[in-house]
């Protein structure tokens, strides 16, 4: 086998073998294929696209490029839930808990990452002493007596799949349906969980900005994942604005808390249930996601899923007082309102800015060695649709510097869009796409 | 600019402009813009193309990133001509003296390169004594006394496109007209004519094998010259079986002496008279290109273009007895004949392997460490179209080892077709390309 002639082929418009796709990951992974040679098979894929066989391929040869994770220690069925990523989703710190509460085991590996909020890791660091630095039997441990635990990432997952996204990000062959979704689910399927729900976002704030382009990778990861027999589920939700009203770091603990508490946003409890469904049918504790659905309310009712999270913050060394009473996380020493500079309706938020806003304020990473502030962030007041009146508070914004206060309230302003007439109303949740399709 | 930015527009199938396309061109070669962001580029050059602007700059930044010739110290309008190359193509040889007998100044640089059989240089090296090795100020007085040098390629003539070549080469992205265009213009244009003819050969021993090829390269090739203020013609010649009857060495050359002398084949014969109309037509020692025609066919009725040929070679250090008796050649040692295997028509040759019998006998370089065998080659008896019957001689081989020959046998009655049905007719000149289009 000659990559040229696979380089070739795929500029052809043909469809490669399973055993041409291994021999690419695999030789471009072991340095025999230079990446110059990856780079034009990687455009020709742009270009010409890859079948379902293909992705299938590509995606299992970049998982078996690396460790591939052993959760057999852990009983029960292991469900995995992954977000294509967003501004203020906290849906992972909301539904974790009231799936474990229920007895489905929820077993984290989690990174840290560069974004606008720090990851779930960063976040959970909010309650004082907590730690994700423990070790694995412990870890596994912790699953099967409570049911939930976090660990930070240590395996060496796909590493295939770095090496190649180091390139595409570098040539300009990122935006492929196929690679993106296999690049997503070689991770998930090294992970080891039997059952996978994605969140896969859509909207001015996600990866994929819009419905056709979410659907179409919703649709190829469920292809792949169902295609290496591990069901999967993709539920597409909105990103037209952040989900809740919290973007920070402990900030949208407390909301993830107000949530479990019974007094959290909308949005964000209907995104929560609907994931945590799927993954409760999944794990086959519920006969119908309805039925999931209710269990799950139910553990918010009866305070289940709060005293988990508690549970789960102590075993892992933190002071769960703030599972209570969020007032107990630190606070930042600047508090001010971002105000509307006309009347009307909130049209249009270019939620990736949002999302910089809470970045600039310090509550993310720039680089790998940033440091994050827990503290900082923003809680909104006006979202899609309301009305608003010239010097009503469209958002308040946490800050521990008076310079990067300025600079986040006028990156908040200019993300907004308010004109005299009211938008339709949006949606949460456009669609589920399970192996019988959207 | 960024690279990825011009990767991305060419992606989405945008036109760059000209300071896009030099941006590119010039900082691969000077090693700012790496291969694999280099092959990305040119993949999807490949599959979204360039248009007129694009491959006009792609070409003139090739051309500047090396030697640029002066050939001011030439008299008068200095033509060149470039063939896409084929089996048995020794039209330099008969049409060089014939323009410069006619006073138009012929002044080739030519490189020895590999092939099936050696370059021009090669087969001038079959005149004992024949030297290219000469100093410049030489070759310039040689061309404005006599009208006819040839000096081996000293200059650094566009290494971008040396560069990006090889690239190609490894990448699959070789076959797109106007990477091949702006490749074999880069170099034309920075050898300094002013007048350019291009032979583009099609068919099966052609780079193209297909008509609708031929003639888009042609155009894209004629656009670029023109385009550049460089005069520029192509004719479309058939290389559906070799030009001529000769395919070696010095075979060639006394198949081009012959032709001077008027008893060439009637194919060498058309299209070296066309391809040197256009020159002499280009150089203005014409008002037309039948007169030009007329005139070239005087320099072989009246001798003229034979005693330029012997004169050139005395001129370069050569015994030029063979000029007038071409037997004075060294014979190779073995010879035979290749006979048909059935009765019926030629109705197809694959041209190409007509190619690879005199490589095989050593006629040609297979690496550029090769030692060329000047005497070997073979001369064809049956061209397409003519009747056999089984026995009859196809060719006749020239060898000096008797493995080779048995090899070269084999291959060249396995390129030929023999059917019961007559052919249609076979074209030597497809077509003419100007800048006013074909």
């Amino acid at each position: 086998m000659r990559m040229y002639d696979l380089i070739n082929k795929k500029k052809s418009g043909l469809s490669l073998t399973k055993e041409e796709i291994t021999f690419i990951v695999n030789g471009f992974t072991s340095g025999e294929i230079p990446d110059y040679q990856m780079s034009a098979f990687l455009m020709a894929v742009c270009l010409k696209g890859m079948n379902k066989e293909e992705t299938i391929a590509m995606t299992l040869a970049m998982a078996k490029s690396g460790d591939m994770l052993d959760l057999s220690a852990i009983e029960g069925v292991k469900v995995d839930k992954h977000s294509t990523g967003g501004v203020g989703d906290k849906t992972s710190l909301v539904l974790s808990p009231m799936v474990a509460s229920l007895g489905v085991p929820v077993a984290k590996m989690s990174g840290r990452g560069l974004g606008h909020t720090g990851g779930t890791i960063d976040k959970l660091e909010s309650f004082p002493g907590f730690s994700t630095a423990i070790p694995t039997d412990k870890f596994f441990d912790n699953v099967n007596k409570m049911k939930l635990a976090i660990v930070g990432q240590t395996a060496n997952l796909a590493p295939a799949d770095k090496k190649i996204y180091a390139l595409r990000d570098v040539t300009a062959t990122v935006d492929n349906i196929s690679l993106i979704a296999s690049s997503i689910m070689s991770k998930k399927i090294a992970s080891g969980a039997e059952v996978i729900v994605l969140d896969v976002k859509t909207g001015s704030g996600a990866f994929m900005k819009t419905l056709d382009d979410s659907i179409a990778l919703a649709e190829a990861m469920v292809e792949i994942g169902n295609g290496v027999g591990r069901e999967t589920y993709a539920v597409i939700t909105d990103m037209n604005q952040p989900l809740g009203r919290a973007v920070g770091n402990s900030i949208e603990v407390a909301e993830a808390i107000e949530t479990l508490q019974g007094h959290g946003p909308e949005d964000l409890l209907d995104v929560s249930l609907t994931l945590g469904s799927y993954m409760l049918y999944g794990a086959k504790k519920a006969d119908s996601v309805e039925k999931a659905r209710e269990m799950l309310t139910k553990t918010i009712e009866d305070g289940s899923a709060l005293n988990k999270l508690a549970e789960f913050v102590r075993a892992q060394g933190g002071d769960d007082s703030a599972v209570f009473d969020t007032n107990v996380f630190p606070k930042a020493t600047i508090i001010e309102e971002v105000c509307a500079d006309r009347d009307g309706y909130v049209t249009k938020i270019v939620t990736d800015e949002i999302g910089m806003t809470s970045l600039v304020l310090g509550g993310g990473r720039e680089t790998k060695d940033s440091i994050i502030d827990l503290s900082v962030g923003l809680r909104i007041q006006k979202k899609l649709g309301d009305q608003v009146k010239k010097g009503d508070a469209l958002a308040t914004l946490y800050a521990n510097d008076a310079d990067k206060m300025k600079a986040a309230k006028e990156r908040y302003l200019s993300a907004y869009t308010i004109e005299p007439v009211k938008p339709e109303p949006t949606k949460h949740i456009y669609g589920i796409v399970t192996k019988e399709g959207l």
